[in-house]
């Protein structure tokens, strides 16, 4: 049961930007153009949003994990099997150098932004990244540093049914995170 | 020195701003609802700082610690030894038994969002904490999780010249969040 009485037809995060729409709009915008947006960045969506699911199963936040592996899932065009190897083993999942060692600093950032050495960056340049690159990924890190203890600061409902993850991950792999939520009961009464 | 090239005029989060516009938009617009904005939160603009700056000193990030614990010291009324207290040792600092309550829940979003427990909330209840303000005080400690993590895991520039701070707490105290910074060096010049 949430901590403070959120809206229960929403789950996860969702109930909590309905709760604060105020705060929901810059932390969308802020989705959008970091994990979304093709300009902003030379990483891809699905490699981005394969960052923010392995910081958010570190981080052992459910609700973030299983919604954004969906999204990375149909961002890399329906690779389930990936995305489980991501979040169980990136060093043997087959993703590149480069992305293997961008998910180290993640990893790092999740833990302690002062644990990320110059080692871990030139061995990042070394793998192809850019500096822009290793920018994104500690603030995709970070991001998800605070995505993930909202949702679990406040014990948020985390729903169980797999469904409800893999139309959430359809939905924002192909609009992004400015259009508004579908309720649950609608979500649950189209399959 | 930083671990990518960043403008070296602007210190701290300032320089990762500069260097990435299109997600510090939306970043200072959620400090600035969060933060400042009077309509949004019944925390005073100083109490929801005090959380910033507790957290961030948790975090032993000197940049975000010294900057908000200066806008804090502001939006108090110039109170810096409070600003120390809160620092050092909340529970015996001169402040109301509610935001002792909240920073306690603060300090545990900052380690993880899980370790919040009903027992946690009940007790911020207790000492006069309305759902909200619970609500506000999690996602604070959530956002500096951010904040904290983007300054660090970049390695950016934090000044050891106290007037710099005490410049950027004034400013941000009577400004907000959305007003442009001013460059290193004309903030040196003018004392």
């Amino acid at each position: 049961m949430p901590h403070i009485t959120l809206p229960d037809e929403f789950p996860g995060i969702r109930s909590l930007f309905m709760y604060s729409p105020a705060t929901s709009e810059p932390m969308n915008q802020l989705a959008n153009v970091l994990l979304y947006d093709p300009e902003y960045s030379t990483l891809t969506p699905g490699e981005r949003e394969l960052i923010a699911t392995y910081v958010s199963t570190l981080n052992e936040c459910k609700y973030c994990a299983t919604t954004h592996g969906s999204i990375a899932r149909f961002q890399l065009g329906d690779e389930p099997e990936l995305v489980r190897q991501v979040q169980q083993d990136p060093e043997h999942a087959p993703i590149s150098d480069k992305l293997k060692a961008l998910l180290k600093i993640a990893a790092k950032v999740r833990q302690d932004g002062k644990k990320v050495s110059s080692a871990d960056i030139d061995f990042a340049k070394e793998k192809g990244a850019s500096e822009k690159e290793i920018h994104d990924t500690v603030l995709i890190a970070a991001a998800f540093s605070m995505f993930n203890r909202y949702v679990d600061g406040l014990a948020t409902i985390a729903p169980e049914d797999p469904w409800l993850y893999e139309k959430i991950g359809r939905q924002r792999a192909s609009e992004g995170y400015l259009t508004p939520p579908v309720p649950l009961d609608e979500e649950s009464a189209t399959h």
